[in-house]
């Protein structure tokens, strides 16, 4: 269904992307599933979307973002938004270090908040760091980077708003398609993260133009 | 895919039920998708969602509905208002000639609407009435008795606001499953509108349960 499997002696495809809010449970399903693709061979590339700037109420109705997470103090505003600001930025942080590092530290943080329940905090960020090997004097002085690190996020957030992200996880293929996937379940099976993957690409590639599928209010999807 | 195609000699299987508004060209291609599967031996109830009441300021955030469509005047309110009433109660008379009846009634008044460019005034609903082939007399009869039609009116209301409908078209599968369905693309081909209803049943009882695949803003799907 997608042509973006990798074959060996092939050239490496062209990622998909995925936008993710270390916030966002659902996010973390997405980031799951894409992990689990990647171990097969799948290309994704991590990017972010803030969820607390685009639900921010100075950028409700407006064609340009006025509020940008990247404008605030790491120490004012809500604990979201402290939180996945710092998340954020030791995200840009970790990616110095490489591919592998940064889905390595991703998913460890993901892991620490959604299956852990830990709050966003230098602590849980620092732990995850460690989970995910990282090389920690080179992570401490690029944490301490904070305009280089505000200025990669940044540029997330513009090509973010520039698609149109509304929520995450969202998807983007490399033939350009772009949605919103949410789903209630988690997997790390490979065959399953494939068939889960491979619904959703057909869905956007369909002849019908499929703009929307989504449950009405009072009948959910169930939760396995 | 779906379990609930007819088979001769078999039991007529349970309906799922379309919920629309005729002011809607999406309730519009979902109707047409669903008239192309009736023509199949797939059975399909017509049912009736107002936009304008989901809409409605005094709605919002409420968990009951406040104002209902079902209360207001005939000739009050906006044109939307107004035309969308009118429409739903000719439907609910023209239901009373029969299944057959009103779905011809149905798709007479959203091509007229959808694909002509008429607005839904009483002399399209008496043209849509003609084309439908409806008894004139009972037609007229039964639209005279207000109070019946807006009773039956409001009882489609009320399922819809339980189910937590909030747009249209939103299908009901009869496995109880419900969700809007929104397509870019106008099918009547009978195997090219199994194929995307296919995909729908495929993408409700998938198991990763899927909440909501929704296209970002700027990369709307294609229109064929």
């Amino acid at each position: 269904m997608t042509d973006a499997h990798a074959t060996p002696g092939q050239p490496t495809p062209q990622p998909s992307h995925v936008f993710m809010d270390f916030l966002c449970p659902y996010a973390w399903r997405g980031v799951e599933l894409a992990a689990a693709l990647r171990a097969e061979g799948e290309a994704f590339t991590l990017r972010h979307f803030s969820l607390v700037q685009g639900n921010h109420a100075d950028n409700a109705g407006q064609a340009q973002t006025a509020w940008w997470l990247t404008d605030q103090p790491a120490h004012e505003g809500s604990e979201y938004q402290q939180g996945g600001l710092a998340a954020f930025l030791a995200a840009q942080a970790a990616a110095r270090q490489g591919e592998e590092a940064v889905w390595a530290f991703s998913l460890a943080l993901f892991r620490a908040r959604h299956e852990h329940g830990q709050p966003l905090t230098t602590d849980t960020i620092q732990a995850a760091a460690v989970q995910a090997a990282l090389d920690p004097e080179r992570f401490a002085a690029d944490l301490s980077d904070d305009a280089g690190l505000r200025a990669a996020l940044r540029a997330d957030l513009h090509e973010a708003a520039d698609i149109g992200v509304f929520g995450t996880p969202t998807f983007v293929l490399p033939t350009g398609e772009a949605a919103y996937y949410r789903f209630e379940n988690l997997t790390r099976d490979p065959a399953q993260a494939r068939a889960w993957w491979n619904l959703y690409v057909t869905v956007l590639r369909d002849g019908a133009g499929v703009a929307t599928i989504k449950r009405a209010r009072n009948r959910p999807a169930r939760r396995a």
